[in-house]
């Protein structure tokens, strides 16, 4: 049997190798962190050890004391590619996944008043919390969902896709102008407003509309 | 066949899912950008899309007019682990790999002034050649070896990984602390001074000591 056979796209997770990551895609959360609205889309990297699934806790690092949750729309490719034009995106779309982009906040701050990579801050252990993989059927428009977020069951979180500033179709072509885009490869595409820290034993629940629901517990990194 | 059993470290590059860079870890060539000696790591990430051997070019991205090479030590983890203890560090080395950090240096400078991230200058395809997998019993100590890079055959540069600001051991512990390391992935140890700019049909080789050498030639993207 060849590695390529026993890839279950539904598990990507378990294999991909690249988690892209988009920030600033929505024009209120832009504002509310006090940064101006992209020209072209900023991307930055989660490694795959980042990956958190429901039942393990988002584990705050030691060196933060304020980690935010970042409720997010991600993409996963199914069909790798390079130069992929806008048009012909979406067919290299397999399916979707709730995430969460976990943001050591004052870290990130510090990285970019001193102009150092964000790596610290976004990179770290469950740094990315995901659902389940969610077939591409089961999201006709990706362009038009609503994505929410609550904190101890608190909305903090509630936004339309259709506030991005650059679509799926777009990210997709971008990045894969520069970065060939794999099979298992995960793309997060950015976040509303409304995020705020979270602390020890909070527990996070979001969802995306009638689609998918997931619940997370934060713990603190124990070494 | 389990998907373990199909991974030979000797290739990881086609299987491995993390390749994390050390900037600024030789005092002289954090001096020669004007850059402060760091009191910890500077971390960044690479894909593994970013991967070139031997046979294909370095792609120049069509958005920079300044690519500089940057000849660095690879670490290949064979064990994975998570706050592995520096005393114990040596124990997850399988071998080694000579590696360049392509960097478009323009757009680097660009996200450094601008607070963004360093993915467009640090990510893109091609941006880490790298030698043939080198056993570990061939290094006995990491912290001695001398790293050489000429092109079109005039030595641009050249340093002894003695020089490192942080040691090989000492970035296996601090990285693990927050991100698991895993089989098969990749750490670049930082450059030497001398980088420079390179141009469409330069060729680049490089070395360390009389274990490895490698050639590249230089070519653009062509979409
Ligand atoms: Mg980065
Ligand atoms: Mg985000
Ligand atoms: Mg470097």
């Amino acid at each position: 049997m060849s590695l390529q056979a026993s890839r279950n796209i539904s598990r990507f997770w378990e294999w991909g190798r690249k988690i892209i990551c988009v920030g600033r895609n929505y024009a209120d959360h832009a504002k509310e962190l006090k940064n101006a609205i992209p020209k072209e889309p900023v991307l930055f990297l989660k490694p795959p050890t980042a990956y958190v699934r429901e039942g393990s806790p988002i584990l705050v690092p030691l060196y933060t004391t304020n980690l935010h949750h970042e409720v997010e729309l991600g993409v996963v490719i199914g069909k790798g590619g390079t130069a992929i034009p806008q048009s012909a995106a979406m067919e290299h779309v397999a399916g979707y996944a709730l995430c969460l982009d976990m943001t050591a906040r004052d870290i990130q701050d510090e990285c970019k008043s001193k102009g150092l990579p964000w790596t610290m801050a976004k990179a770290f252990n469950t740094s990315c919390p995901i659902s389940e993989f969610i077939p591409k059927e089961r999201i006709p428009d990706p362009g038009k969902v609503n994505l929410w977020l609550k904190v101890n069951d608190q909305l903090r979180q509630s936004g339309c896709t259709s506030q991005m500033i650059f679509s799926v179709p777009y990210l997709i072509s971008y990045i894969s102008d520069f970065i060939t885009l794999e099979e298992g490869d995960l793309i997060l595409t950015g976040t509303p407003k409304g995020v705020s820290a979270v602390q020890q034993h909070d527990e996070l629940q979001a969802g995306i509309e009638d689609i998918v629901t997931m619940r997370f517990t934060v713990d603190r990194q124990d070494h």
